[in-house]
């Protein structure tokens, strides 16, 4: 018996599920896979032997349809990341028993950068260890931040999300005649590929943001408030778009202006609350109306208004990383690779996983203006193709139809 | 001559321009009115005789379409209260000098409470002093709280979107199997019907909010913190959907826990962070991840995700207004009088508006469970047609279509 497995891990997006799909629709054309199981919860799930038989899955189109629109990894996640076989080695021989027991030839890992890390880990401890299985990961982040990818799936539609809501906020607060500041949060981290997508709201003639700040740039408080000033001089309702993680120049957050100090379960630190200290700054240093909006987690999760793009991109890289692994590829990544812009075509690739694992790509200064408060032509042409596009979701009831495997 | 002005007021909505779209469609199927205006900025647009010529609009059918479509006030907004005319009888003084000036024999007023109360002096103060004018409302509010009519245009779009989101938080936060509570707060000072329609995430089965705390019912701290224990025991992520508004048995804002006090420009108290001050409690008293989401300007303006009965039945009652008014009728609101729930059938009625200005119609308690923490079966079968269908929105470069009228 040759099988499949497969599993997701780290935080959701739009997308994750259609990748999920294209392995499966991998699956369901080949010949080479006899059955195909999901770890539930990630890697967990391996170590664990917790599976989920996809085997009736596969056969109902309908329900795989449901199942590429909708949202965060229907299989669970985690945070588990692997330590060094030579310094922890129970877990790999947990996953190894796992993979004996069920005939698991080939394993493919849907994650971002932990992921990645994983997958490299895991597929040298088999290499080493000559257990013969092909190991493949399928990026997936909404933060767009792996490496060798052109772009990760999740972001054209967080991107879709982020552009259509600034539009609509827009004209939300364009119909009084006062002097109004609206500060718009959008996640990242140290990357600003989601900020930078509020830029998009322009692509009809909107003026979009007035001001955007990326967490790349040192933050400076007085070039802000001068900024503002400057903008509403000349107009009276802004909206300033912010990356949650900009920072001052001495590399202090914005929001621990503000923060509770709180760490998470994971011990990242609680950064939420950038807009809402800009927001205490520009009512003490200007006066205006002024409101903090954080897009939180319906930037990554607004599986009603995903890209098509994206979409259908997901699937592809999940269908490449099914046709790599079942070809004997392993400790590689599926990747998307751009050739042109306009028109947008690109290509599906397989890149070393250990060059991806543990990096992250931010936005290339050149690609903010020297300004510091928008972003260039180049960062345009890159984000333009990624949002165009309407999925064919379906609706019962009034709300999207979604689909639970568990 | 025989003109129409018409005019938005008060805080956008989605389905605002549909209602105005509706008033439009009257005039360009009717030989009664033979040039149509827009008043810029409500009221004041009257008063200061700053109007727009919509009568090339009216002949643009494709433009219409993206109107229908188009979120918030594609006319502005105001929000100017109207003194007694025996108080300060200057600004009738200037709306009749621009009816004068510009033949207008019918007025079309689309807002919330506020515009209703100007309806109603308006149209009082042209009786008594015989000018010849027909002045109708048309409602609109996406917090539901106008009086006889069954449901107010915004509402089921702010419902469906609210609907929609938390269905997809509910698969985001579901995907790890450690203890989580995500607070929902949605808008509402006083009337809790959009936090109510996030029951709605439930429609196809999934669990929805696990808590719902309405602003018509005292909060009790204590009881929270005892139903969030409760609910954790038996599953580990948890959905909380609370009113912006929710005060203590004294009357107290939760918010005012956290608030800054600021007041905005109208006076109004500066009311956000419900969500945030129980956040706060949360991990204080049972420790667990927990997150604050404010669905915030997004509630109101998310045009991408409108209903269709919304959007459809908000045209009628811009045509009903415009109908009323060329038959005569002045002093009234067009309005939705619901015949049954399933089928969904209503008609379109006209309403004393003096009986719609300055009440608000909130919740009934009996649609609130016993317990105060969820809404009953009479409030679900009241909510569910409200958010059926899907729109022809048109979408443009990957975003949707817009119409700006100035």
């Amino acid at each position: 018996m040759n099988n499949l497995l497969v599993a997701q891990s780290g935080g959701p997006t739009v997308a994750i599920n259609a990748t999920l799909v294209g392995v499966l629709q991998g699956v369901r054309t080949s010949s080479k896979v006899d059955k195909v199981y999901g770890a539930k919860n990630g890697i967990e799930g391996a170590i664990n032997d917790n599976l989920l038989d996809l085997n009736d899955l596969i056969r109902d189109t309908q329900a795989m349809d449901t199942l590429t629109y909708t949202p965060s990894s229907a299989l669970g996640s985690c945070r588990y990341k692997m330590k060094d076989w030579k310094v922890d080695e129970e877990p790999y021989k947990k996953i190894i028993d796992t993979f004996k027991k069920h005939d698991i030839r080939y394993f493919i890992y849907i994650g971002g950068n932990d992921s990645m890390d994983t997958v490299d880990k895991l597929s040298e401890y088999c290499k080493i260890h000559n257990y013969d299985v092909y190991i493949m990961g399928g990026p997936k982040t909404v933060d767009n931040d792996l490496n060798l990818t052109d772009h990760c799936p999740g972001f054209g539609s967080a991107a879709k999300y982020i552009a259509t809501t600034i539009s609509e906020l827009e004209r939300d607060i364009n119909v009084y005649d006062i002097p109004a500041v609206t500060i718009v949060e959008i996640m990242g981290r140290n990357a600003g590929w989601l900020t930078a997508a509020s830029a998009l709201a322009r692509v009809n003639g909107g003026s979009g943001p007035d001001l955007i700040y990326l967490c790349e740039r040192a933050f400076d408080y007085d070039k802000f408030i001068d900024d503002v000033k400057a903008k509403l001089a000349v107009k009276p309702s802004l909206i300033v778009a912010i990356s949650e993680g900009i920072k001052d120049s001495t590399g202090a957050y914005v929001s621990d202006t503000m923060s509770s100090g709180a760490v998470d379960n994971f011990g990242h630190k609680y950064i939420a609350g950038s807009a809402r200290a800009l927001e205490q700054m520009v009512r003490e240093k200007i006066g205006c109306k002024v409101r903090a909006v954080e897009l939180n987690l319906m930037q990554r999760s607004a599986a009603h208004i995903a890209s098509e793009t994206d979409i259908t991109e997901s699937i592809m890289l999940g269908l490449k990383a099914f046709n790599c692994a079942v070809n004997g590829e392993t400790g590689k990544m599926a990747a998307i690779k751009r050739l042109s812009d306009a028109p947008y075509h690109v290509e599906f690739t397989s890149v070393p996983v250990g060059e991806v694992a543990n990096h992250e790509k931010i936005v290339p200064m050149d690609w903010i203006t020297p300004e510091g408060n928008d972003v260039t032509e180049e960062m345009m042409a890159y984000l333009k193709p990624l949002i165009i596009g309407e999925t064919n979701l379906k609706y019962e009831n009034g709300i999207p139809k979604q689909c639970k495997l568990y």
